[in-house]
């Protein structure tokens, strides 16, 4: 049984427990919120400590908070030689303080306050300062996930970039269709199987093959008739992502 | 039992062919296609004609030629005042030829070669000239699709710009996000339950509701050291998508 101790009240901190809440290969010990107030439901069998010199030993520490606060929390922690894990997509290793033994324990999705998510499916990023601590982290990510992957620091900043094209911008995409949908009047609930399909496509092909429209096909006549729909920021990004894709076309 | 004419050999009339050979109030009459070699199975119970002369009557004729070849092809069809849709999403009702009862049917979805798509849940954006030849329009979506929606040439036109920013744009982003993880020796793998989940997050919440990521948050530091790590045409869309998102969220 692996014992682990969470710090965090956000996001992230409550789908980890819930979902190492369901693990037979984990026992959830503490978890370190300064709020009293959490957002999320605890389990029975996990503590809720407010004071960081409550913590008990573990085989391993995740600090679920933003990353602005990570070194500060690490270097806080009352103990030495530990294994001490972060989840940032975007810090690196050496962020944990060298009190402890430094790891990255990265879910790679979004989370809602509002929305379950399956976490078997979700990659979990692990990265240890030691080898055998990475044996324990990848058994820690195997009990709530199908996905655990090897990622080292530099690869994890990759990844976070990708991720933000992948997951915010193309969120953002979907509102700009929804903003022009409701400009005139048209539901934006139409999209909505063609969004899907978009996302399932790239499941089965590459993006690369699955890209189609008129910047792909150099259709001027239909680039040039939706530009001139557009005015602002919208067709500013009309342009440069029809400029972008027809660059991509020329290299392949 | 509604009669079925279909002009075209590509993407989309296989599709609606093979859509339509499943319902039971369509009966399919006849094919029309330029090339005598199709890129699809054709249902023995429709005929294959090379002959624009070889046109039997039909309820409807469904002209699903590509944009430029919509005016052309309903100008050459051997009879008058009968019912001739087009399946373009940017094209206006007026282009079908005056000889013929002018129509729209068209189904909002990204057809690919390879990949098979549920008709069912396809919306099908209808317009028609006449009341009466709507009926028969919707009568005929409903054969195949759950989802007949009447939207109107000017209604359409922005259906369309809006589905090139949640389809063709959404893929790019993919794309970019691939080749970063490629740039970096990271499985592109990784990011397919994200993309998923960001497809499945706004079926729930509207995209305004669904944004998260360092833009929204005006996370700088996150911001300037992505900005730092990108270079060419991938900078400047970063740029400006965090620049849109950040403009959205002040207007919220």
């Amino acid at each position: 049984m692996i014992k682990v101790s969470i710090i965090g009240s956000g996001n992230v901190a409550g789908h980890l427990v819930q979902a190492f809440a369901q693990s037979d290969s984990v026992q959830l010990a503490q978890l370190f919120s300064r709020k009293k107030d959490l957002g999320f439901l605890l389990p029975d069998s996990i503590h809720l400590i407010h004071d960081l010199s409550d913590f008990e030993e573990a085989d391993l520490y995740i600090i679920a908070v933003s990353d602005d606060a990570i070194a500060e929390i690490s270097a806080s922690l009352p103990f030495k030689n530990r294994l001490v894990a972060h989840t940032s997509g975007t810090m690196p290793l050496e962020i944990i303080h060298d009190n402890n033994r430094k790891a990255v324990f990265y879910p790679l999705q979004t989370f809602s306050k509002n929305k379950a998510v399956d976490f078997r499916g979700i990659p979990i990023c692990i990265e240890a300062q030691f080898a055998a601590d990475y044996q324990l982290l990848e058994r820690t990510a195997r009990a709530i996930s199908e996905k655990p992957y090897a990622i080292n620091s530099e690869q994890r900043k990759a990844l976070h970039v990708a991720a933000v094209f992948a997951n915010n911008f193309t969120n953002h995409l979907y509102q700009i269709a929804d903003e022009i949908c409701r400009d005139h009047q048209v539901p934006f609930e139409i999209l909505k199987p063609l969004i899907a399909e978009t996302a399932a496509k790239v499941m089965l092909l590459s993006p690369s093959e699955a890209q189609t429209g008129p910047a792909k096909r150099n259709d001027r006549k239909t680039i040039d008739a939706h530009e001139a729909f557009l005015s602002d920021y919208k067709k500013e990004i009309y342009h440069i992502l029809t400029q972008s894709i027809q660059q991509h076309g020329e290299e392949l």
